[in-house]
């Protein structure tokens, strides 16, 4: 197989669809992602029987526990799968949208329409759920992609790419609008995140080595989900009970999250307070303690916290603790260490909550709330492609919105300029 | 001098000045803008006699007429570089913006504040007032910004950057805040494009050749201003008049501009009624029309257009012009060789005038008007850094806000996830 040439050929397919899609209209789009559904649903026996020839070797080849599990098509799965897709069809299509027309001395009137990006290339390891997620996103925001899912599992996303051409066909739209790579040779990666005439921009679903990876090599943008060191601020006009509730939550709610507490600052009017009810709740929960000087003394099942500790994004039940003088030294911190992902301040205090607002530099500040509500659905939006660390074009959860652009609109009546 | 370590100290600064402009208040950055513009009226003297030094090395270097004229700091440019300040000053402020910001099923507000991006590199060629503007724009927005002009316009740059430190100073804001790069040693734009932790965006202003550069070798993003390609299509609905006015004003009333008309599709219907009248008034002008063969046989003072016509910007009196059969022809020629710039249609009939409008994929698209308007100052931006032909973060005129990102606030009492 000529991959160079087979990815070639993919994107020019691609960029053909991109245009029927982007003039698609929201009916046929929605008619698409319920076809697409109902497909999944018909095919439930046969995405099963595929599932296992890929569970059957990832056991053979060894694969983690962990792995096996995100790479299994449950029943559960199954039903999540068709359920956001009809989830996805009900969201409004921002696709067309104007905003901000009005009109200008000269007599013309310029505003600002919502239109597609164009093709976006998704590369993802190995649940093959994400081909769902993400061909949805894309057909909705009218844009087409190009999937590469993880080589483990081939099988499961080629059964589920038949279910979407069946839906697409269904629908009267291109079939090439979502196009599932079919190779598992890795040259297919290189090749797709460097034809830039064809991809306009690439989204990596992984960990962090391969979002690195792909942003170092593309000559594509990249929307960036990198780490999440999220820190939870508690100052001394913090309400103790929000507090306690809100890092335990932060924290426990689930570990392996990018918007996991890994860092708690607690102001040290309030330190004695606060900690010895907060550390007797997590250490319950068998989380470990690392700490200060000042955490330590407070704390006798706490350990000392390294410079290390503070850049690390555990995703395990470890929790850094530093006792701040100041919200100006918890902010300090904060811009410092975090990797801009998601904040939140726990006070009472009106003029602080407005600082840390405007002054803490992360794609989510947070008031008074868990760092665990940074999540596409809670915000809103629906669904999400991924939650991006960068600060240019899309910041934050990534629904629809951030898979489409703003192009200027002028509407005159022969004007020319004087 | 060495270039890396005066870099980097450059860098450090900016950021820490990038938090300070962060959260200044308003009044503080208009003060500045203000007390810069007055600095610059009462030096008149001192930058005339720091800009002769950089034209009579011009002269002595062989710089080119052109080139020595945008060198030129004449009374009109400082009067222009006074006025331009006071009028940033009198824009609103984006910064701190709080949009959609909404309650959702868990009691959470979610909505989006607008930041500044934090640190801005600016690499320019011989106009010393870019200095000014760009320093203004970045004010405004909240952030810091590292200057890097043309080594030929060194001492005009030295002196008002002397300016700028003046104003700021007034203002009690970090002199930091803007930085204009003290050497000449190409070096210094190696660094300023590779210092990810200290710059936030890159913006190249000048020619092809730079942007290009530039852009293949940073490694921070960079908002690209890149060619203008842009077309006229005059459809069969069109009205004569308009037709005339608009593609005669479309590509003669500046010939070296991006959004300058570069070439013209004209529906067939239409072409032997308004080819000959717009011929006759380009040809007077001195315009040199290259045509397709259809062109040639209505035009007989029309040269045969090649493939190389339709993706040149000639920025020059030539145009090229091309009959197309159906404003799909004219769609698909334009969405095949424009830069994705600026593209008009010239039209009476309400459906294709809604199509054109969401099926051409430019940063700009007309209906009714000539080209020329795609400006920031025309669309009522203020003041532009450029015009982006990227399709993310910023596409088209970028004015305060395409320096600017937008963040998720939350605002809660205690929330947390179920």
């Amino acid at each position: 197989m000529d991959i160079k040439a087979y990815m070639g050929q993919l994107g020019q397919q691609a960029r053909k669809a991109s245009r029927e899609m982007g003039r698609a209209d929201t009916g046929k789009k929605n008619l698409a992602l319920i076809k697409i559904a109902e497909a999944i649903a018909a095919n439930r026996e046969q995405l099963s029987i595929e599932n296992q020839k890929d569970l059957r070797a990832g056991q053979e080849n060894g694969l983690e526990a962990a792995l096996l599990d995100r790479l299994e098509l449950k029943p559960s799965t199954i039903d999540a799968m068709t359920e956001g897709l009809k989830q996805v069809a009900a969201l409004a299509d921002p696709v067309g949208g104007i905003s901000d027309l009005n009109y200008r001395p000269s007599g013309i009137q310029v505003g600002q329409m919502r239109v597609p990006l164009g093709v976006i290339g998704i590369i993802y390891e190995s649940r093959p759920n994400v081909t769902i997620d993400a061909a949805a996103l894309c057909l909705k925001s009218g844009n087409a992609c190009i999937l590469r899912g993880g080589s483990e599992a081939i099988h499961s996303n080629q059964a589920i790419a038949a279910c979407i051409a069946e839906g697409l066909a269904a629908a009267g739209l291109p079939a090439e609008a979502v196009q599932v790579v079919e190779t598992t040779d890795r040259a297919a990666v290189g090749e797709l995140i460097s034809m830039d005439s064809y991809v306009d921009v690439i989204v990596p679903r992984g960990g962090r080595s391969l979002i690195e990876r792909i942003s170092n090599e593309s000559t594509i943008p990249v929307i960036k989900h990198l780490d999440g060191i999220c820190h939870v601020y508690i100052d001394d006009k913090a309400d103790l009970n929000k507090a306690v509730n809100i890092a335990v939550n932060a924290k426990t709610h689930r570990y392996g999250v990018c918007n996991a507490m890994e860092t708690l600052l607690v102001a040290e009017g309030i330190a004695t307070k606060v900690l010895p009810r907060l550390a007797e709740q997590l250490l319950v929960k068998g989380v470990e303690l690392r700490g200060c000087l000042k955490t330590c003394s407070l704390l006798p099942d706490c350990v000392r916290a390294t410079e290390q500790d503070w850049v690390t994004e555990y995703l395990a039940p470890v929790l850094s603790i530093k006792i701040v003088e100041s919200l100006d030294e918890a902010i300090e911190h904060i811009n410092r260490y975090s990797s801009g992902h998601t904040e939140s301040i726990v006070t009472e205090d009106y003029t602080l909550a407005r600082r840390f607002l405007r002054e803490v530099d992360s794609s989510s500040v947070m008031v008074n709330a868990s760092t665990r509500f940074a999540d596409g659905f809670e915000y809103g939006l629906g669904a999400e492609i991924g939650i991006s660390t960068d600060k240019l074009h899309a910041r934050g959860p990534v629904g629809l919105n951030g898979l489409t652009t703003l192009k200027y609109i002028v509407l005159g009546d022969g004007q020319i300029r004087q």
